[in-house]
This record gives structure tokens, C-alpha cells and sequence, in this order.
């Protein structure tokens, strides 16, 4: 089920629909949440836990960007060996809530079609459903991405 | 046009569809292209130009994921003042072409839809499209997010 175990570079032959990978874990820091903010998403709920009060999360939450940011860190070191690298022509991504501070999170993801390319003999595409989950077992993050997958060639 | 001008943070009736705000610029430079990508999409095409060669993209690019970051700052900061701040549900991404080193970056932003909220008074959603551009006029990015936008209480 998780072939994510030993790491093997994976073709768009090895995939198959409903096929999982699980991920290593990773820890949001409260000052890396910070830090994120203050390069990439400069605003009150993400910068200070007394502004956040007044705000609409109501405390200091992670920026989505940062969730998607970390996200992808554990899809490349632990979640989803695809052959040549995990490139991305696009998705769908939701927050159905917060990234608090502390929170512990890991990615499940699952392989949901495989469309080799009409035009290049190559590649193909992958869809994959990612879902960032925290310690909870809380969903954080759904990303359903369109991943660029290289064929053997045979 | 460009109600992003004179800052004036907004609210959802402030807003109206094909409505457009456009940000300042940012330039991507090729140092915060590989600490991204060292922090949070650690592959050889966004580490090191050299390894980049015998990759997909051939050369040194920004994580999709960075450009993402990016693209927020530069709303943030000066791109769409909504009141209370830019809290996206969710939207979807899209990379037609990779952002490379020394890249200078822009945001413009449209109205695509407004829906006020049928379950709470204080807000609605948003729908905006936001196409990330470089200094040839070539679009990097396109999203379209679900903001959270409030109403005025009267």
C-alpha cells in the first residue's frame, strides 16, 4: 500500500489508480510560521498571536502558503518518489482549516487517474489527491495536482 | 481601474465583478529561488543550475510553490486591500511556464464573482482570478482563489 517505503523511482507504469504514499512527519514551529509570514504573507493572524486575536482566525495561524510550502517538502523527501522529481502543471488546493502552531503534520496521498500524453510517447500525466493531516487527524490541506510523470522507455 | 491605488482596505460591497487591481513588482532572485527551494521543494532543478541541466526544465527555476509565496506578498503588500486581510478557502493553480532567476514578477488581480454569505451576514466569497506575469508579459501563474470577504455591518 505505501510504496513510498523504500524509495524507488517511480515511472508512470509503476503508478496505478488508488495506489497510496504516506508521508514523514514535520513539526510548524510557531517561529517558522512566523518567519513565512513576514517573507511571503505579511499580515496580523500570521505574524503575532496578540493581533491575531482581533482578527478573523481569532490566533496566530499559519498562512496556507506555508501549509502548501511544507506540504510539498514531504511529498519531495518522503512521500511521493516519482522518477526525475514531483513537477507540478497545476491544482486544486483547499484550507478546511488552520495550521495551528505545533502542529504536527504528515501528507497521504493517492493516485486518482494516470493519462499518458497523446503527443509525447515520453510522459504522461498523474492526478494525485494529497491530503495534509495534523496530529489530530484534522485534514489541514486537500491538493488534487496535476503531476508531470516521465514513461520508461522501453 | 486599479482600486489598489489608493489602499483603502474593502469590503464586499466595495467590490464588483470585472473589477481589477494590479501590484507592484518583485524580483526573483536567484538566491531566494534555491533558499526556497533548499527550506521547502529540495530538487536539483530549483537547487543548482549545473544538476538543472539533466532535469524536466533543463535549467535552474522557482519551486511553482515560491512563485506561490510570491504572488501573495505581492497581494498583500499592494495588490488587493480587502478588509480584515486576504483569507483564502482555496483555489486552483496553475504553471504554464517556470519563473527563472532575475524574474520580475507582478500581480493582476480580477473580480470574477461575489456571493454573499446566505448563513452569515458579516461576509461572503470572492472569486478572484490573479495572473502572475514577468517583465516579457508572459503569464507564470494563474489563481483563482475563494476568498473570505466581509460586509459592512450597517
Amino acid at each position: 500500500m505505501n510504496s513510498a517505503n523504500d524509495g524507488t523511482p517511480l515511472y508512470l507504469e509503476d503508478l496505478s489508480v488508488g495506489q497510496r504514499f504516506v508521508s514523514d512527519t514535520f513539526i510548524m514551529e510557531e517561529n517558522g510560521i512566523k518567519a513565512f509570514a513576514a517573507d511571503f504573507d505579511p499580515q496580523p493572524f500570521h505574524l503575532d498571536g496578540d493581533a491575531a486575536k482581533e482578527t478573523f482566525f481569532g490566533e496566530l495561524v499559519a498562512s496556507g502558503w506555508h501549509t502548501a510550502a511544507v506540504t510539498m517538502r514531504l511529498m519531495v523527501r518522503s512521500g511521493l518518489p516519482i522518477s526525475g522529481g514531483i513537477v507540478g502543471a497545476g491544482g486544486e488546493i483547499t484550507w478546511p482549516r488552520p495550521t495551528l502552531p505545533g502542529a504536527i503534520l504528515h501528507v497521504e496521498s493517492e493516485i486518482l487517474e494516470i493519462k499518458p500524453s497523446r503527443s509525447n510517447p515520453s510522459r504522461g500525466l498523474a492526478i494525485v489527491r494529497s491530503e495534509t493531516i495534523n496530529q489530530h487527524g484534522e485534514i489541514v490541506q486537500i491538493l488534487v495536482a496535476r503531476l508531470v510523470v516521465p514513461r520508461r522507455l522501453t
